[in-house]
């Protein structure tokens, strides 16, 4: 069975694409370049698509810098050191990106018959965005059947989320298990010129809380 | 109020457009350069945009043809004269294409601060396409409010379709009672290097019984 597999280069997707191929889906890995700050997000998601063995890698570029209305996708600075428990939505947070990615991925999906989506959307250790949460995902399912011609003709697409209810130190116990090499994966926000982590953005910071939590050393600070 | 209207540079969307216009809102006009076969689509979307004096006009590229499945994403031929009462779907069906679009437009109302979509789907002389349906719309407004920092935070969306009910012919008098010059639309799927349309597509076929039955000539193939 092929499932079309949202691939960031972050640690989040790595792993939900690691559970999908334990549960022997092929897999057809969909990095979206939407004018990310930097460029080492994309080769970290060429590594892990490598590290999988994914049967196909597709990047399909979307140029959301023309959108704007993120600090991701524009040059605001990304915030750093922000409490993660205020309950807001910050500002790294872009305008229907995960709509837009899924969208996507239905529109390849349906060309390479799979019916099955995967998406590393987490909903705990999380920056609070609206597009990760399951009633999100629920409503894709139901738009997915409408809008296609395979729904039409019967199919029913399944968005995949093994990792929503899982803290990042779990995630990263579950992708240890799995023989994951989180050196190969990118989280920052705002990486150096090099590509070096901040570890002040909401992503470095959730991932530190991560490796800590799970009492394993993050190999990407290594070395 | 700022509407968001999907704006392709053929004639549903330019009608739609003048609608919402109509209606007071300020249109601020997307236009999907998605790898369409000929660039004369997007130079009519330019030239409607500015007959229609929007707001803004954006463009956004993205590269449907990577993932493909159409004739109009890839190098299979258009169908000519297809039989358009047969029901079924015609190969230059692109797949989630309506979903992906609407998803681009929804993320830039969310930076604009619009509420309202307007997109020119047809569900009466259309070519059969699932994504045109009523059932599908109310999915996408559904699923905004979900996905969305300003549906989080209490707005609804609403996406407006003033064409879904209405015969080519009907719109084409609304279009004329609006002063619309449909001599800067363009609507073939197949033209030729000059741009000039094939007659036999969908696309033409609809459009040519549009004009007969609306009772006036179609002022692109004039002169």
């Amino acid at each position: 069975m092929r499932a079309v597999v949202l691939l960031s280069g972050g640690l989040d997707s790595y792993t939900a694409a690691a559970i999908a191929k334990a549960q022997r889906f092929t897999l057809f890995a969909l990095t979206v370049l939407y004018g990310q700050r930097h460029v080492r997000e994309v080769e970290a998601a060429r590594a892990v698509a490598r590290a999988l063995g994914v049967e196909r890698h597709l990047e399909v570029e979307v140029d959301l810098r023309a959108i704007g209305g993120s600090s991701l996708t524009s040059d605001t600075a990304v915030p750093r050191d922000r409490d993660l428990e205020a309950g807001d939505i910050p500002s790294t947070y872009v305008p229907a990106r995960n709509t837009i990615f899924l969208s996507l991925a239905l529109g390849w999906a349906e060309v390479v018959g799979a019916r099955d989506i995967v998406i590393g959307v987490n909903a705990l250790d999380y920056s609070g965005y609206p597009d990760c949460r399951p009633e999100f995902i629920a409503a894709f399912e139901r738009l997915a059947e409408l809008a296609t011609k395979a729904g039409v003709e019967g199919a029913r697409f399944r968005v995949h989320t093994p990792l929503l209810t899982l803290g990042k130190a779990e995630i990263i116990r579950r992708g240890l298990e799995l023989n994951l090499d989180y050196g190969l994966t990118h989280s920052c926000y705002d990486p150096s010129p090099s590509g070096q982590p901040c570890g002040a953005c909401d992503s470095c910071v959730l991932r530190a809380k991560g490796f800590r939590e799970a009492g394993v050393p993050d190999p990407v600070l290594l070395g």
